[in-house]
């Protein structure tokens, strides 16, 4: 299948990330059916029209008719669900993710599928510090990037129609990446920032501080509030490439101490050239 | 001298900082005089009406009429400046500063000065990562903090006018700190931060990711674009207090990287759950 409106989408899992999905494809014209085991966020997406019809438990049904499936679920649920389930899917269904680690999901989910089907890994790097679907809302990807992550089991076919998906859903910027590299950036752009985030609040008791901060400790902390849960998991599941880049930084960081604790002014000064410079080149893009 | 529109202000430095009092005063109906080596700024200060008067030199006749000066200049350059000039000062004038640290300038000059005038140190927290006057505007106060930095030698008059100061410039909230709880708070909020953000950028050479990267990168790295001349004095200038900062960070950075080490997922979790909570004490001041 094609992006084709009037076709039955499903989405596994409907947090931040599958309600806005919801939203987005609903707007578009598709028909939308959710699974959530949260009864809460059944009701509020239905009472909210974000989605056409909601579940608390698999409707066998809904996911005989499903002409593609999103699945939004954390890593470690992930492959459980297509294991159990895939004796429904419809010949030549399309499965796409939003999981923000893909070296340890991909190769297993595709080894364990159906030869008839296709699962084609995606990341859209639009998460909020916020979570569930009340906060769900497809304007976040305006601005957001969005990763296709083919394996060389992937087709052309779906990987077009997977760039197709982030194109309808309104994404700035459509990139492939292998799973390797993959997750090698996403250690460093987003798990290596909220690792630096976690400890700069944790690192002393900073509360009284908190009416002295400008916007450079606001945003450098905005990511600090975090769901633990699916975050540890994504740091356990990415930990080679989350431990190298911290370590680079543990490196960088210790230098730039030893400079200032020498009254090295030109190492410090040459750093931060070294920094301005890169900076602005993030600004043009 | 209370503050009196139509008094005479004298700022020394005029770039960002300078630039944006004297347009905010200058809406106040007060007489603003300018004084900046750089002819440039001088001409489009002239130009945009954002000084009454400006000068390359010292103009001694302008610093005889002045009721109040601020010194937005290096801290370097500061005290050198009082020496030369304070003969010329108004008896009872009072002084203000911007500078970023405290107890490097405002001893030192204090001791310097003549018995008859007064100098009160300020912190205005309204940095940007741009600079000079032609990028000054006074709206970068509504949302910012402002200090008064008193010593022991300063009069109850003199904090009441200096906190009046924030507040006609439409300062979001005035504290009150000595110039050790100033520069330990900067070192943590402010330089430690810059410190981060710059070795993130420099620890690899991260600029073909710069079409990945999503809000937190970008957040953490946006004042990695850095006046590397300004913040290198303010370190070295803050060396103990920013020291004791940065080893704290680190060691607490390494911890949570030995928990990723060794798949300790509850101590991740412990760490951030307090993260989380600290900074939603942030979020509602």
């Amino acid at each position: 299948m094609e992006w084709i409106s009037k076709s039955n989408i499903l989405i596994v899992g409907l947090g931040l990330m599958g309600g806005s999905y919801a939203r987005g494809l609903k707007r578009l014209g598709f028909h939308v059916s959710a699974i959530d085991t949260d009864a809460a966020s059944i009701e509020y997406a239905l009472s909210e029209h974000i989605i056409d019809r909601g579940f608390t438990q698999v409707d066998e049904e809904t996911v005989r008719q499903a002409d593609a499936i999103i699945f939004a679920l954390y890593p470690g649920v992930f492959l459980q669900w297509i294991r159990e389930y895939q004796h429904l899917f419809k010949p030549g269904l399309r499965m796409t993710d939003v999981t923000g680690v893909k070296r340890c999901v991909v190769y297993d989910v595709q080894a364990a599928l159906r030869p008839d089907v296709e699962f084609i890994a995606a990341h859209p790097m639009a998460g909020r510090e916020v979570y569930g679907v009340q906060n769900s809302d497809d304007r976040i990807f305006r601005d957001a990037n969005y990763i296709v992550v083919p394996t060389g089991k992937n087709t052309a076919g779906a990987i077009g129609w997977c760039a197709g998906l982030g194109k309808l859903l309104g994404f700035r910027h459509i990139a492939v990446l292998s799973p390797e590299e993959h997750d090698d950036m996403i250690g460093f752009v987003s798990q290596l920032t909220h690792c630096i985030a976690v400890s700069l609040m944790t690192c002393s008791d900073n509360t009284h501080l908190a009416e002295y901060t400008g916007d450079s400790f606001r945003d450098l902390t905005r990511i600090a509030r975090i769901n633990e849960t699916m975050w540890c998991e994504l740091f356990l599941r990415n930990r080679e490439p989350l431990l190298r880049q911290m370590d680079g930084f543990l490196r960088e960081l210790t230098a730039f101490r030893e400079m200032l604790a020498a009254g090295d002014a030109e190492g410090m000064k040459e750093k931060m050239r070294l920094s301005t410079q890169r900076r602005a080149m993030f600004d043009k893009k």
